[in-house]
């Protein structure tokens, strides 16, 4: 898999669309000689085979007499460059009719379009960065909060793999001493330290255990504060979120009961990702779609990290709805959801005075004591009280988050080979306890050798990497 | 106006959006220098400063100890850059967040947001090129067809403005000489050689008439060939239209007469763009709002290039109408509209068997024997003899296409400057001719100098230049 690629690629590296330039990008042995063919230095006959690698070159791009577009050419050479073969950038016009027929002229002159994600497929074939890295622009190009974007950051800068790497180099070292004494079985001799090896094993399991644990805070990170709104019916939860949205996503209704389905969104306050979940409300109904939507309301609250409790301060005053009744159900969710972190919202602030407002809030502070953690009065309508709320989920987010330089795993396929490494490092540990034959523990120590591998991506299988790269974008 | 920038701008270069890399571009004198606070190569402690211009350089930008992004950096030093200042290239991971946290990260630390079409004003400002290659800069980047994009490239590229601006000094020497005269005119002496004079300004009267001629063919490539389909109500020029445009944009209806303003779509061909402006029929009526349409056809007409005549085979066939009112018609317009390339097309081909078609084709051009330049059967409504449709387009467009070298004026503004200055010059003819006082002839060419001027941005006016390069956009 390692050998270099013969052929020539090019496609897009900007966004597609109208800009002020444009790039397009080429990477293979003959991109530089190629782009030399059709380009016309401004100054004179400039060669660009023969220019210094990261230098920048004005000219034109020329088809047989007729002018392309006047170009930056940047050219990179092998092994210095993104992909470690040889690049070029062509910085272009940015009408989309200029970038067509730039891509064009290559594709007609032997350069083939590059797949999705080909040209981070060749940096890691040309070694100049393990799978995870290479996962992890990926999840760079398509951050979009400050949380998100660290954690691909830190994991594309090397992150974890790189212990992972020396850890799975000694058991590498470890297991080809073990299989050297299978070899010299009959003669009784012993090359592998034991003891060492007891502890190598403790260490691994120790790192990827808390490797695994991260995984769930770097999930978070990654695809944004799972956060339930609850209540029931009609209190003004799509409004609420709209509010926070401030845009006119979900769909608001005055019929209670009508959000069946839960809508989720995401937005992002202070660099965090939340994904807003509006669900049914949890009021017992004898309608049979509304309960189904209950019971998805009490499904999406154990996916969430958060929960918004919302009522009504509309239906207390005119005693539709009582302190009492609200004050049970947050009680029910408390119980269902012990270890959830309940945020209590009376909405419709608008609709009272606020003497009204302050009276009813000593009511209900009276009476719920010790229940509400933290009680925000506010008019989702109105956009009153909203801001209170953003900093309040700021400050409940920032108590799980992510400290500078700590390790996190955030993509699942890692998380699913740390698991299985986990297993064969287990069943290592058990081997030794009650020391089985040297050649069963080696299998065992293959099994987690080929996991550990899999992350950085020193065992690769094509359908794994086509897996991988399809999800990039085309020009990365 | 002249004089260097003292504040260093910043704006993404590329389009809006996710790509696989974006490009952020920051000009004037400070630009290295901020750049380099922020920037860590990834080769020990390189200092942006004291590098070569046209280089490019790996790190990390990093804002108090946060890595933002591993960028790319591009360094062009004054005067060799695009607006003869200081420029950086920021080439960063694609994703709006890391663009949005690089242009904020300058942003707090003394850049400014550059203005819609900035950095080709400083270009213009700096002497990098004159203020209809800046307007070229614009169009390039607008340019959506293989004509279009010629005409910019070619005045971006210098096109007839060094001409122009060649003419003008010739004049302003003269003009210098002439008032030369005036001030010593109680001696009456003359520096300035008269038939020399005469010469000037007949062969810049030729130049700037020839100028001003070619803009009709200029506007035609720039925004496309208007192209009139005219034809009795519900004969099927918007079915046609769709045909065309392989896509829904124009209303088409069964109900007769419904297009009663002039719908117009750009679709292009072979690199030429079309303007198709689906009017109303021509038949006689008595509805008011119908026969408005009506005249407004004509004013389309008058207005386009290309005139296609539909009429419907099936009404022929069914004898709703006949072949002799037809050519009626088609007589009509030519009578009106002796100069346009008249295509006639026969619709609704579908609704006939084959033998059916062959006779009416054969009894159509008996009848019009050399009226009708080209006849077309086809189906507008299956796609049938669309594609001979494009191809007879094609022919008729390069009919008056641009020969390679041609100097074109495709820009509004400059033609109107050449109308000005066309006026002076004839102004001057006259006065030579009449024998009129040197100081008044002075007027005349000053007045001449000043509309070439304008062109070239010799003359400029911050309202005039705030104009021009309002139409730009930020990153430019």
């Amino acid at each position: 898999m390692n050998n270099f690629s013969n052929d020539t690629i090019i496609a897009l590296a900007t966004s597609a669309g109208v800009g002020a330039i444009a790039v397009i990008r080429l990477s293979g042995p003959a991109a530089i000689e190629i782009v030399n063919s059709f380009f016309q230095s401004s100054k004179g006959h400039k060669d660009l085979t023969n220019v210094k690698s990261h230098t920048v070159h004005l000219g034109n791009l020329i088809d047989k007499d007729r002018v392309i577009d006047e170009v930056l050419v940047s050219i990179f050479k092998t092994p210095h460059s993104y992909t470690g073969e040889n690049v070029v950038e062509i910085s272009c016009h940015g009408s989309v009719y200029i970038q067509q027929e730039i891509v064009q002229l290559f594709l007609k002159n032997g350069v083939r379009h590059a797949k999705a994600g080909e040209f981070t497929l060749r940096a890691f074939l040309q070694g100049k960065m393990d799978l995870s890295q290479a996962e992890a622009v990926a999840d760079l190009i398509s951050s979009d909060s400050a949380a998100s974007h660290q954690v691909a950051l830190q994991q594309m800068r090397g992150g974890f793999s790189t212990e992972i790497q020396e850890l799975r180099e000694q058991l590498l070292n470890f297991a080809s001493l073990l299989e050297l004494e299978l070899d010299f079985s009959e003669e009784d001799v012993a090359f592998a330290d034991r003891t060492a090896f007891k502890k190598l094993i403790n260490q691994l399991s120790t790192v990827v255990k808390r490797l695994m644990d991260s995984f769930a805070l770097g999930n978070v990170l990654k695809n944004g504060i799972p956060v339930a709104i609850i209540g029931e019916p009609n209190v003004g939860k799509s409004t609420l979120l709209n509010a926070l949205l401030n845009e006119e996503k979900a769909i608001v209704s005055e019929i209670p009961g009508t959000t069946r389905d839960a809508i989720e969104d995401e937005i992002i306050i202070e660099g965090v990702a939340y994904r807003f979940i509006d669900t049914a409300g949890i009021r017992s109904t004898e309608d049979v779609v509304e309960s189904m939507g209950i019971q998805k309301t009490f499904e999406k609250i154990a996916q969430s990290q958060l929960v918004i409790y919302l009522f009504d301060l509309e239906r207390i005053k005119i005693k539709e709805t009582s302190i009492e009744l609200i004050l049970s159900e947050i009680e029910k969710i408390k119980e269902k959801f012990p270890e959830k972190q309940l945020l209590v919202i009376a909405n419709k602030a608008d609709v009272l005075s606020k003497k009204e407002i302050e009276s009813l809030k000593a009511a209900i502070l009276l009476k719920e004591e010790n229940q509400i953690s933290d009680l925000l009065i506010i008019s989702a309508k109105q956009k009153l009280g909203v801001h209170e709320l953003t900093t309040t989920l700021t400050q409940l987010a920032n108590k799980g988050a992510l400290s500078n330089n700590e390790t996190i795993v955030s993509n699942s396929r890692h998380f699913e080979a740390l698991n299985n490494a986990f297993n064969s490092i287990k069943e290592v540990q058990k081997g030794i306890a009650t020391n089985i034959s040297s050649d069963l523990l080696a299998i065992d120590i293959r099994q987690a050798l080929f996991h550990l591998g899999e992350i950085t991506g020193e065992v690769t299988t094509d359908d794994l990497l086509g897996n991988i790269f399809a999800n990039f974008c085309i020009g990365k």
